[in-house]
Order: structure tokens, then C-alpha cells, then sequence
């Protein structure tokens, strides 16, 4: 299992992404789910991938023109002229990889499928968010709730959807997220430390910033530990229900 | 879905569940999930059902006494000398109920399993609390999570393992499980109003407090709206992340 989201705020996009990686409990490593493409002054790309780390490779080796799939498209994904294109190609890329690793062989005991988010900003075209199923269709994110996330998503939810505003500044919106992956992390032993975090600004056509979180972190330890308290301080002051033997 | 929660604090049991079944989004009904069995002074057990809705009530029929299954048990579940032979009988009686609807007629499209919550005292032996799975074995719960969750149990998890201690309040225990409740209605459409609450103290042998909250229920919508506040006012209060341009 993984934990990625990201969010289209009004000023740019937010990507985290766990790293921990399992098959089984007793076979874990650290591999990187976020991918980014650039094209200074023209295009920056990010991809989060949550599912078959094989599939996912294949599809980012394709997309990075290597044709692990698609002989015939050496320039990958930057190729594309617009977000809703890249999102296709990513689309039909992805559905392809799990095609062909279900075609022959031996058959796998578990599923070769990856769920992904694409989000960035071609020249000429507005920042976009897409979240691709396995099936090869995708949809682009509402303006009602301009987030996605995949991989283990129920237990941060609950917080993202009550803080979340278009509006956040880059800096709570990463607090937002770090809210969340803790919760996920407490409770799902699959989803783990460290974590990257990429900061893409509207119309910069480059990556903001790009950090790597570390369970030694003073900011993430401080602010999960002060969260935990926060949070019960609140629910002790409300006011108790009102008990009377039947 | 169904979302269901039983505790075990130290001054007694507390119990809480949903009451609505789906078969499909288009089927929705009613249905309670609690089950209890009382016999005054001896023997005060209560049953939490999540899964399908037929093998419950077949369970359930059964541990009534009416074999439904069994019709070598005409006293039911009340038959039985202490906590963990209860334990067994409903694991069981649930095995051989699921048994039973898979081995003829047309094949279902979904599963028959039924994932339970059993808990209670009889006389001479202490309160316990059991989960109980489709297969048929069962745990009882930890001195150190002293708390089962079953049906759609990640939304509402976060704030149990942060705020449930064991030497809780029936009240302060009322108002976290109505906040774990609150999070996964407001997550998952599957998991609906009117919630019922049954309380056993201990020692008792008899129903402590036994309510239906529904949805016009003062006391919940205030800490819904409460606690949505509170929450987004300590995520608010929380110093934000450091962002610099890379």
C-alpha cells in the first residue's frame, strides 16, 4: 500500500508521496513514487503512482521515452501540447502495462495495478489535476474538492476534507498534508516515513520546491505530537452526552 | 457498509452502530445491527453484526434459541456457562450459517461473510469482548486497545486510538464514539443515521442505557458542528511548515 495526494490550490499544486514499498510485511524498501518532467518555460509534469511498483516503472520508463511499452514515442511525455493529452498518454500507457503483464507467463497472486495522479502545466494551457484508474480512463479534479488522493486514502480523509480551502498558502497546505500522512501512518503500518513533498507555482514552469521528510524531522515529529494533543484537548472540552440509567 | 464499535473501559461495556443496510445505493433500508440477551442477574450479552444482513439474522435466529441453523440449541446463546463458550457458539453458529448459503442454489454475487461483535458478562466470570470472524475464530481484545471495530472502520479510527482511554466515562465514551461515528457518515454514504447506544455497566447483568440517536438529535448535531470547528481551529493554531524557494 501507498499514501499520495495532491491538491490544486489556487496558487500552484502540492504532491506528497509516502515511500515505503512491501510485498509482505517481511519484504519492505524505500522507492520513490513521485516523478516529475521539465521543460524550463514550457511544461513541468509531476506523476504519483500507488500499486504495482513493476507497473509503475514500466509506465514512467515510457513516458520518460524509453519505450519500455511504446517503441514509437522516443520524446515521452513531454511531447504532449497539453495537460489533457499528457493525461491520456499517461492514461493509455498505464492501461497498456497491465495488459502486458497479464498477457503470458505465470499468473501473479496479486493484481499488476496502479492507480495514479497527473497533475501540472503545459504553456499556452491552465494548471491541471487528473487522477487515472487501471482501466485507462481518468477523470480531472472538481472545483468543489480539488484534491485526489490513492493508495490508503480513508483514514487522512476525514481532516482533509475538513481543512482544506483553495486558498491555503503553500505552507499550511503542507501542514494539511503532514496532518494527514500522520494519521495514515499511525493507523497503517504499509504507509511509512520518509516522505517527499514537491510544490509546483501556477505558471512557473519549474518545480518550487522539492523536499525529502524524514521521521527525524523536528518540524513533522513536533507538529505530530502537538496534533495529537490539540486534538484531544478539543474533544475533551465538548460537552459529554447525557447518560441516565434506563 | 456498516460501521460498528464496541468498547471495553473499565466501569463497563459500551456499544454503538449504524442502521443502515445497502444492496446497492438504489436499496437502502433500516435494519438494526445490536442484538442483546439478557437473563436478570445472570447473564447480560450483546452482538454487533457488520456484512451481509441474511446470515445475521440467521446467526441471530439461532442464538435465539429458534435453530435456525442448529436445531439442537433450544436455549440459545443463554445456554452457555461463561463469556468464552458464548464466544465459541457465535463463531460457530456463524461459520455454519455462511457454510450453509454457499452450498446450494444459485451462486450470490457478493459474499455471505458477517464480521461480529460480541460482548457481555455472565455471572462468575468477568466482562469480556470478542471479535468474531467469517471464518469462525475469534480474538477477544487487548488490555492495551481495548476496543473492536467492525465494518467501515477507517474513517472513524484516527480519533479512537487518540482519545479513548480506559478509564473513560460512559459520557465522554458516548461523545467519542459519536465523534468516530460523525467521520465516517460525513466519509462514507454507506454508513447512515439514526445510530443506536446500549451501555452495560458492570457487575449488572442488565441494559444500563439503550438510546436511538437520529439525525435531529441535538446533542449530535451541536458536536458535529462543534467539533468541526474545534478541529479546523487546532489545525489552524498549529505553526505552519517552512517553504522556500528551491
Amino acid at each position: 500500500m501507498s499514501y499520495c495526494v495532491g491538491l490544486k490550490l489556487d496558487k500552484g499544486l502540492v504532491f506528497m508521496a509516502d515511500t515505503l514499498t512491501n510485498a509482505g510485511v517481511d519484504n519492505i524498501s524505500q522507492y520513490q513514487k513521485i516523478y516529475s518532467w521539465s521543460e524550463k518555460g514550457k511544461a513541468q509534469l509531476f506523476l504519483l503512482t500507488a500499486g504495482n511498483l513493476a507497473t509503475s516503472q514500466a509506465v514512467v520508463s515510457d513516458l520518460n521515452g524509453q519505450g519500455a511499452v511504446d517503441k514509437d514515442l522516443p520524446k515521452g511525455i513531454l511531447s504532449v501540447p497539453n495537460m489533457f493529452q499528457a493525461a491520456k498518454l499517461a492514461a493509455e500507457t498505464l492501461r497498456r502495462a497491465i495488459v502486458d503483464m497479464q498477457g503470458e507467463g505465470q499468473e501473479a497472486t496479486s493484481a499488476f495495478d496502479v492507480t495514479m495522479i497527473l497533475g501540472g502545466q503545459i504553456a499556452g494551457g491552465d494548471m491541471q489535476l487528473f487522477l487515472i484508474y487501471p482501466e485507462g480512463n481518468f477523470i480531472e479534479v472538481s472545483d468543489d474538492q480539488p484534491f485526489f488522493q490513492i493508495g490508503e486514502t480513508k483514514y487522512g480523509k476525514p481532516i482533509l476534507v475538513r481543512a482544506f480551502e483553495k486558498n491555503l498558502s503553500f505552507e499550511a497546505a503542507v501542514k494539511l498534508l503532514l496532518v494527514s500522512f500522520d494519521s495514515t501512518i499511525k493507523a497503517n503500518l504499509s504507509v511509512g516515513l520518509p516522505l517527499d513533498l514537491y510544490i509546483y507555482q501556477k505558471d512557473s514552469f519549474d518545480i518550487f520546491h522539492k523536499t525529502r521528510i524524514s521521521g527525524d524531522d523536528r518540524y513533522f515529529r513536533e507538529l505530530s505530537r502537538t496534533w495529537g494533543i490539540r486534538l484531544k484537548d478539543a474533544f475533551v472540552e465538548l460537552p459529554d452526552f447525557e447518560v441516565s440509567n434506563l
